[in-house]
């Protein structure tokens, strides 16, 4: 009864003893501190299974033994604490004292002693989901030593990506220091497929943002960046064996990816834990090959262009003629032995295919499905059978096996974009699933129309003119959702994962950092702690998380990333009551 | 009867003969243009009013003469044009021949004449909205010479952007061309107040990120900056007499703007035709002053805010105590006179007031209207009469008068943010207007809750965590809107024009280019050209302005803006009949 007669805000004064935060994103699964504070310097002693393995800065790994991958990843460690100048008054009040007297004496930090426990897999670097072991225990002791433990070389890598964000920068400017110690941590991962989905063919991203784009996946513990290489609308990936496919559809000449580049951007991945696959989507969605094998393709740039897709400009392959069928052995033969070192999926799309296209197809003429789907069953069947001659296993857009009733193989991964209802048929099914449900994880959506609407009915038409999938996913509603919301325990363990969408109608560099971060890290936790917090049972609270990723979106910044602010600084300064809606 | 046989894209393609588009943002009232290619390089004799302005790369201004005033407008503009590096490929089907030919022989700009026809009087570089004369006529004659005439030096700088907008750079690297010659442009402003809010007291923006939004509003034919530099969040304002307030309420002492980061702004301005100038916003929404002078403020950061104010922290004045107003002088008389050499206007806030508030003040004790009204009315006449005794006019915000039935002077101008109904109030009562109107120009909105949401009840409260003004405001929709529709003409004259607003709650200088550019651009051309074309009489097309605004938003990235994409790249190098909604 007595609680009942505070003033409701008295309680959330209590909450400031959880101030300052727990510091990591994505939350750990189990995570004590204490508040000793240990100082870092260059000279803490690093080994690796016992030898001891210089701290060098920049280093750059020469290959994928597992000992360069930890070493290169020690050195990014170790650099990301020092270069990146965090010093974190943004998260304490104005005026407070917020750090230690580095005046007092300094305990250090000694040695940082790394154990892998297994010897890494040959797949180790271009794993199936489930494949790699990415759990690892951290230990920082009150007396200075460092122990991280794990299965996999991965698992090393995500324990250092936490390991790092215990730091800060001392504002004297040349002193580092954890607050935290002594530190205990157990974690690993709650899904085992945690993307990224990047458009790069209806905006061109430099092969530096994709670089920039996988640091960030990787101090987020994502581990799957998925690039829709190719649309309807351009072509930049060089394919040696058919150059006329970027020579004509690249939207310039510097914007396309050499082979040179996919190699570049795949091996920066396997570095840092996140593998690179590649769609070529297809049947629907590959207009573009018409600039160059015009031959191969129906109602390319049609209007009105909802007649025949979803947006201009239109283009399906022919389903009825084996032109196609050379065309993609072709293309797969040049391709798939160049991604397959480094990658272990290949998606072949499969979203949107409108039947109308066959209507134009003059080896077809018709749009009803009994004549479409086998077709398309063919298709699929050949195509995928080659992906899987060349070692990598298909992934497919969820229309193939839902709207098309075609029959897929039990390896393939089935992406689904439609979400709920879809992912629970899916897995009924048998299949295992990709969630990218766009009312929550499309990170495009919401600010508005690109198509031009003209005065008159058209403008009455579009008119406010909100996009298909409005509004803006804040990173609230990203965080609320749970891929395996409404499914069976056994449904729920085909999910593998879930993407987050980076459709790029509207997005291009300039305003990608903006648009993804912090947003696909809010995702992030989800898929990597778990929607639900281990400790209550219970959803996790926003009050609990806010904090976190706004020290997370600092430490982005502060390492070279254009993250979005989610609140003002007031409230990144304050403590969580102050800015929480009192209720 | 035979065009409705057509079919309807083929109307579309009639359209193709509009591309190239004629290139200048926001659209001149009258241009005409022919298809002859001039060369442009630095040996271009530059005259002012008959004697020769020599071009000097950099020139940097010691002073406010209309001498210096174009000599460095001249040298931004030909530096725009030579340093930017615009190839316009990007406006072009890809593998099309989009230049000219340089090898072909060029044929030279020779002289850019520019004549003021009358003195700048003394208030030109600080003008009040109406006294100041923008028009310009521009002509490049296919001989090669230049003309740019107007009244006032500012004029001159209106059309020295316009004349930089026609120039690319030739892929070869080291030549410049326009392809429009000849040139005719007779242009004028149809609102003399077209302004962005800045809010910096949410977020701190560093001075240089001021500066790079003024220029982008100079190219944009934008004039006023308002910045809202004071809000219960912070106080980044330094106060030389009063050096408490911003001591103790910046985020931070790096969060600060000094007295010559002040002018460094104000003269920044007033050299690019960008009139800045300040709000400090009150009686509501200054709860920092309660961290330096506790006595002076009633309900700061009280919970739940709702009860108090519109978002936490909650503050304001006390409204029945004489130890305010003897602040107010002194803040007043230290902060005007610096603020007046460079300023027309001081905005006094009066948003968003809660009654409530006085509640809590031991002088007032009560949140009756009629109680409160008189000491509101006492504060503001007392206040506004410091600002017209520092040669200042007030601006306050439409609450003042229409919620508080506060009696202002006819000097005094009102920033409605509710607007339509509230504009026509406004006017009809005789007062001048800016319209910010919070469904069309408010550019924060749609991104999301910055509160945090327990879960529980204040989840299913809050979801889907939408913000208040949810969605986003689109270019298509910032367009749409007519500051004055739904008045009479006599109703139409008062409005001034109107400001687009950055409440930064969720922005910072991480996201700020994107979240502004180009949509503030989209208002400025309703705000300079009008939402009607003359040419046709109809409200302008998106149609006609959607490729303008694709190019104008690749020059603010060749000069350094952040400007977010509007289309994909396929629309933007395509015809506009591909990227429209067909009907």
């Amino acid at each position: 009864m007595f609680s009942r007669l505070l003033p409701v805000w008295s309680f959330f004064l209590l909450l400031t003893t959880l101030h300052p935060v727990a510091a990591v994103w994505p939350a750990p699964q189990s995570y004590t501190k204490g508040n000793t504070t240990l100082y870092l310097n260059q000279n803490i002693k690093v080994t690796y299974n016992g030898a001891f393995l210089p701290y060098t800065y920049g280093y750059v790994p020469s290959g994928f033994s597992s000992k360069e991958v930890v070493q290169a990843g020690v050195s990014r460690a170790l650099s990301g604490i020092f270069e990146s100048k965090f010093v974190p008054w943004v998260l304490h009040k104005p005026n407070s004292k917020f750090e230690p007297d580095v005046y007092q004496g300094q305990n250090w930090l000694k040695t940082l002693e790394i154990i892998q426990k297994a010897e890494d897999k040959p797949s180790a670097f271009k794993p199936l989901d489930n494949e790699v072991d990415e759990s690892y225990n951290l230990t920082i002791s009150t007396a200075g030593d460092v122990k991280l433990t794990a299965i996999s070389s991965i698992g090393i890598l995500r324990g250092l990506e936490t390991f790092t964000q215990l730091f800060y920068q001392h504002s004297t400017g040349t002193s580092w220091y954890t607050p935290y110690a002594p530190v205990a941590i157990q974690d690993a991962p709650k899904f085992p497929h945690r993307g990224i989905l990047l458009d790069t063919a209806r905006h061109f991203f430099p092969v530096d943002d994709i670089l920039r784009t996988i640091d960030a996946m990787a101090w987020s513990k994502l581990n799957r960046l998925h690039i829709h290489v190719t649309d309807s609308q351009s072509w930049p990936l060089v394919i040696p064996a058919l150059p006329e496919l970027s020579s004509k559809g690249a939207h310039h000449p510097s914007e396309t990816y050499s082979p040179a580049d996919i190699e570049r951007i795949q091996k920066y991945g396997v570095h840092r834990g996140v593998e690179v696959y590649f769609e070529i989507d297809m049947p629907g969605h590959i207009g573009v090959v018409s600039l160059s094998h015009p031959e191969l393709i129906v109602a390319y740039n049609e209007q009105p262009y909802y007649w025949w897709c979803a947006q201009p400009p239109c283009g399906a392959f022919k389903l009825n003629n084996s032109a196609v069928d050379d065309f993609l052995e072709k293309l797969f033969d040049d391709l798939f032995p160049r991604l397959h070192p480094y990658s272990a999926y290949f998606h072949t799309g499969g979203d949107e295919l409108n039947k109308n296209d066959s209507m134009l197809d003059e080896g077809i003429r018709s749009n009803k499905s009994e004549v479409l789907q086998p077709l398309l069953q063919k298709f699929i069947d050949t195509q995928h059978s080659r992906v899987r001659k060349a070692k990598l296993t298909p992934v497919v857009w969820e229309e193939i096996p839902l709207e098309w009733n075609v029959t897929i193989g039990k390896d393939t991964v089935v992406q689904s974009w439609l979400g709920g209802a879809s992912v629970k048929k899916l897995t009924a099914m048998g299949h295992k699933v990709i969630d990218s449900n766009y009312n929550f994880w499309y990170l495009d959506c919401g600010r508005g129309q690109w198509l031009s609407w003209d005065n008159g009915l058209a403008f009455e038409t579009g008119y406010p003119f909100n996009d298909w999938c409005n509004p803006v996913k804040s990173w609230r509603l990203i965080y609320s959702h749970d891929p395996t919301a409404g499914l069976t325990e056994e449904e729920a363990k085909l999910v593998l994962g879930g993407e987050l969408a980076v459709w790029s109608e509207t997005i291009d560099p300039m305003n990608l950092d903006t648009i993804v971060w912090p947003r696909a890290s809010a995702a992030g936790e989800v898929l990597w702690s778990g929607r639900i917090d281990p400790a209550t049972g219970q959803n996790r609270s926003q009050i609990e998380a806010t904090p976190r990723l706004n020290e997370f979106r600092e430490r982005l910044v502060k390492r070279g990333v254009r993250a979005s602010p989610i609140q003002m600084q007031f409230c990144v300064q304050g403590e969580a009551w102050e800015c929480e809606y009192p209720m």
